[in-house]
């Protein structure tokens, strides 16, 4: 059994925006010499999400209204009484899932034509961590 | 380590259907000869989905009801500026997460007694790929 | 490789609540002696869920809110018509999902500075299992 780790760091511009990540993935794939096996792409903080879907800047934008309408920005959270304003984010890191697992067949990614792999940034403008991890032989 | 991979393809009639596929992935995993691990059951379409649920016909319109609420149908997301008037699938995917990873143990899927695995067809009448992928020894 | 399986019972007083469970996942992972790999913590009924979030109790509410907002407790659920009362909290186990991956690195759970794990009880007062299985080496 084979098993290589990587650590990606975030610091975006925005306070919420999508960063496609597949190249990072595909590159420690190919490093790990791994032909079948998973990749594990998960965010190490609460307040940020991995997805796969299509990346075409509408929909990114779509997304990015939905889980604004769905778990919205609010001042009422109870966790803001700890003196911290992200709550939303911890709601929207549920509700998009905090990560994904790829198939690795033949040493590649095993996804369909159109899916690609995005942090989801919630809570923006500061280092946050995602942990890659592919285990296989 | 052992793993064995196999794809299903769906065509469904319905637009938007739910299919239920544990025996396939039953299947899968007694060929495997996988005593202990892990299954990954994956959509390889970015409109689509997986999950584990009940298999009773109310719980499922419930769920479709439910989707579509927390989804919904709109002509109006940008994604569709492509020409594309799926967007909401696209959500629907992330809401219910395309991918769900089921145990073995002792060479059988260990599930619980009403945990059944439904592929999620939210833009189907066109082929539609699943990855089930089995890892383990 | 190596495996190693394990079954939390719950039987909570509340119909609805949240149990944090991350000592019973490092208990496993060092019982287990696994340095690098991945574990499953997957509910085993159709009415619960696992997530990563915040030990902070005014999240834990605003989750619980969030949830019961986003899938609602009502009387009319399709579901219902056998007999059960439960069609939210079906509804509430597909919304956070029902499971999470821990990566394992150097016989440690890989986890951010917040992370911590949750079973997440949508329909209690009653025996409820959860599965815990590590694999790695």
């Amino acid at each position: 059994m084979k098993s290589c780790t990587e650590y990606l760091t975030f610091n975006t511009r925005e306070h919420r925006t999508y960063v496609r990540i597949i190249e990072d993935v595909k590159k420690l794939v190919g490093q790990a010499g791994i032909r079948e096996g998973f990749v594990l792409v998960s965010a190490m903080h609460i307040t940020a999400g991995v997805f796969v879907n299509d990346n075409e800047q509408g929909i990114l934008k779509d997304i990015d209204e939905w889980v604004e309408r769905t778990a919205p920005c609010r001042k009422d959270y109870l966790h803001h009484r700890t003196g911290e304003t992200n709550g939303d984010a911890h709601l929207k890191s549920i509700l998009v899932h905090h990560q994904v697992i790829v198939p690795i067949t033949g040493g590649k990614l095993d996804l369909g034509p159109w899916q690609e792999i995005f942090y989801a940034e919630f809570d923006g403008q500061r280092p946050k961590r995602l942990i890659i991890k592919a285990l296989g032989e």
